[in-house]
């Protein structure tokens, strides 16, 4: 998706410098063809791989009507977790049935809108959200396809702060037997609600297998489980998300298909062994594809040199359309976007534009000779940029670019001084 | 600023009930009559206490019209730190010539509006900006007046993200010799800039007063060699804010005077002491005004109890409407507002609304019984709450609302779904 000419750093055809004078900076770009390239990907080792399968986009990562619209014609599903999120994909005309909506406290409003709306399944992350669904559906007569998010108890290898499937979660309904079973009981035998069976999630940014591998046998004994006690054929199992992808030369992300053939292996073994009929099969991947396919885009400003300690390169963002390096100690690359192919001899702290000392985008980076009025471009921030992004400092919200090669579109507008303070009476 | 009556939390003499079915949850409340004490207090223990005194808001506490509007009418000044808090200001008509302009990226645009409208004062973070306002002064035919900001070189005893005065930090000029002096002498001789002074900020939430004054004696020495050097008489000194409040019982902040009056009492004795005229003195607190005069309103949803372990408590908000729990470990108290004088004998973990694991709000409180629909108030969220806010999983931001006495008026609308969804294409 990238290339060098004269210098410059293109997405696709594109240059940044163009794109920077085009539309400003700071300035959120996606490669299209890098997103269909993600895309193709989940087709072939998941989608065409197996039957009865689908994957929905998580719009945490990044909801746009423009991603919905491209998901819609690409044959996805997508997973909302708000009302707004649900909004956002109504709005770009999404087919209600091919949305999956979590959330470990959707309020009575969004679960209305959910029914309203006529959404492909709702995903249970607390007991007592069966009375309350099933309570709105009486009122509004409606039925509602459900699935349970449990919480499988396995830890993930990653940050503590990502990993959501440990048996202390917000997330998800715990196993123990008093909770859980009378909890599926109700689901199975109720009038409003259509039990699909269910979903797991595991943390995010994962660069191993194992502990999808191991919250599945959870799942798959909770299958054979409810088989055996109440005679019910589970019919949807729900992998959830969290592949990893490459931040930086540090990350060793695994090919989609480590993840997916091990499961879909054992998923095939167990059903034939207890003679279950394998159920319809889904994933919710969210920062793969979207994470690499992005490219932040930012002016160098202020360059300061502490004789003998550092140099910080001011940018003209910062936490504001990146909280992952403040919130997470998330690390990226970077470099001189035009100067992309010079030596990278000069080491220095990107320092963002926030009057706030977390504001350090990236520690300890070599990049060509920075100068004042250069561009920054900052690699694989497809994912979590732009949907975390902050008004703090008043900063207004970047506009968001697509790129398909030699072509470039506006798909979010940038705000302006008189937007942020529009609310304000 | 809070009584209860009928179990009911109240903010002055208004209902958090009321205050709940009037404006909807999340809400941010901030109560008049407090806003107006931290005002009094300032003036009590600085500015009626010391002659030639001002005090500017750190507007990035929280910036908004109804702020700049009050701080007018008080005759306090504000200090902003981008175009964005600039365009606030202007737009609630504040004299210009009480503005301070801070941060360590300013850009061309910013400095330009900053000459235009005509700012009393330009904190120069980084050597090169005396050359590029300068030049941007020349262009628009306008002079300004300016501080240097320094980094004094002192550790502040607080969390490392939110300490801003070490020697390797992005704000401020270093004290080498050969950065600083050849900087001090241009800016004396210059004929677009009045050069001021100094201005160091060394940390925030602070509570101890020894930081302040370790930083107080870099800058004092720095007034006098500048004396020496130059024969320049020194008329201003900013020594910056970070005065800590109470957020939890845990917290122990100090008087305010117990911060000022060592401070005001060193400078008059070293000022007699090198026979140097008393410089100007100001201060830019931003959390101590608005800090505890907020409080944050939420509906609670789910309520999970993961046996043996632990009960989350789901709220309405979280981590898109108060960043610090999430980037900070920062700590807050809470209560059941409708159950305000009920034993709080229920420990839970406050969760919130994000599909995202880093959003728990409060860990191991106790409160009173909870209950879906029961309010949860979170007190001394005035200050980097709204300012930080975001719009991640497509929640809205929520309204702002003043309480003074038994009025309450709406500072900010709510975000509505078509907003969030505004600026896409």
């Amino acid at each position: 998706m990238y290339s060098i000419k004269n210098h410059v750093l293109h997405v696709e055809e594109v240059s940044t410098a163009q794109l920077a004078e085009t539309y400003g900076t700071p300035l959120y770009i996606y490669s299209e063809a890098k997103l269909m390239e993600q895309l193709d990907e989940i087709r072939a080792s998941f989608l065409d791989a197996y039957d009865d399968t689908h994957a929905a986009f998580a719009c945490k990562a990044f909801s746009t009507k423009y991603m919905c619209r491209l998901l819609e014609k690409e044959g996805f599903w997508l997973d909302v977790v708000s009302g707004g999120e649900l909004y956002t994909a109504m709005s770009a005309n999404f087919p209600a049935h091919r949305i999956e909506f979590n959330g470990n406290n959707k309020s009575i409003e969004e679960l209305t809108m959910a029914l309203e709306y006529g959404v492909g399944r709702i995903v249970i992350d607390d007991v007592s959200e069966i009375e309350l669904l099933e309570s709105l559906c009486k009122h509004h007569d409606k039925k509602v396809k459900v699935l349970f998010r449990i919480t499988p108890g396995v830890s993930a290898a990653t940050h503590d702060y990502i990993s959501t499937g440990k048996k202390d979660s917000k997330f998800g309904i715990p196993l123990n037997e008093e909770v859980l079973y009378p909890a599926i009981e109700r689901a199975i035998l109720s009038s409003e609600l259509e039990f699909l069976g269910f979903h797991f999630h595991v943390g995010s940014q994962l660069c191993e297998a194992d502990t999808h591998q191991a919250a599945l046998e959870v799942a798959l004994a909770l299958i054979l489980e409810t088989q055996k006690r109440f005679n019910y054929v589970v019919p949807d199992l729900n992998i959830g998300g969290g592949f990893g992808i490459r931040y930086t030369n540090q990350d060793h992300p695994l090919h989609l298909s480590a993840f997916v053939k091990p499961i879909m292996d054992r998923i095939t073994d167990f059903c034939e062994k207890h003679h279950i009929k394998r159920p319809h099969i889904s994933m919710e991947p969210g920062r793969y594809i979207v994470g690499e396919a992005g490219l932040q885009l930012y002016t160098i400003g202020n360059i300061k040199t502490i004789p003998e300690i550092k140099t910080y390169v001011s940018i003209d963002g910062g936490m504001t359309d990146n909280m992952r390096p403040g919130l997470y100690g998330a690390k990226y690359d970077a470099v001189v976007a035009n100067k992309a192919d010079l030596p990278k001899t000069f080491k220095v702290d990107i320092s963002g534009k926030c009057c706030e000392s977390t504001d350090i985008l990236i520690k300890n980076i070599e990049i060509a000779t920075p100068e004042r009025g250069d561009l920054l471009a900052v690699f694989s921030t497809g994912a979590y940029g732009y949907s975390m992004a902050n008004n703090y400092n008043k900063l207004t919200i970047p506009a968001v670019v697509i790129v398909k090669g030699d072509q470039h579109q506006l798909i979010v507008k940038r705000q302006t001084y008189a937007d942020i303070v529009s609310r304000e009476l």
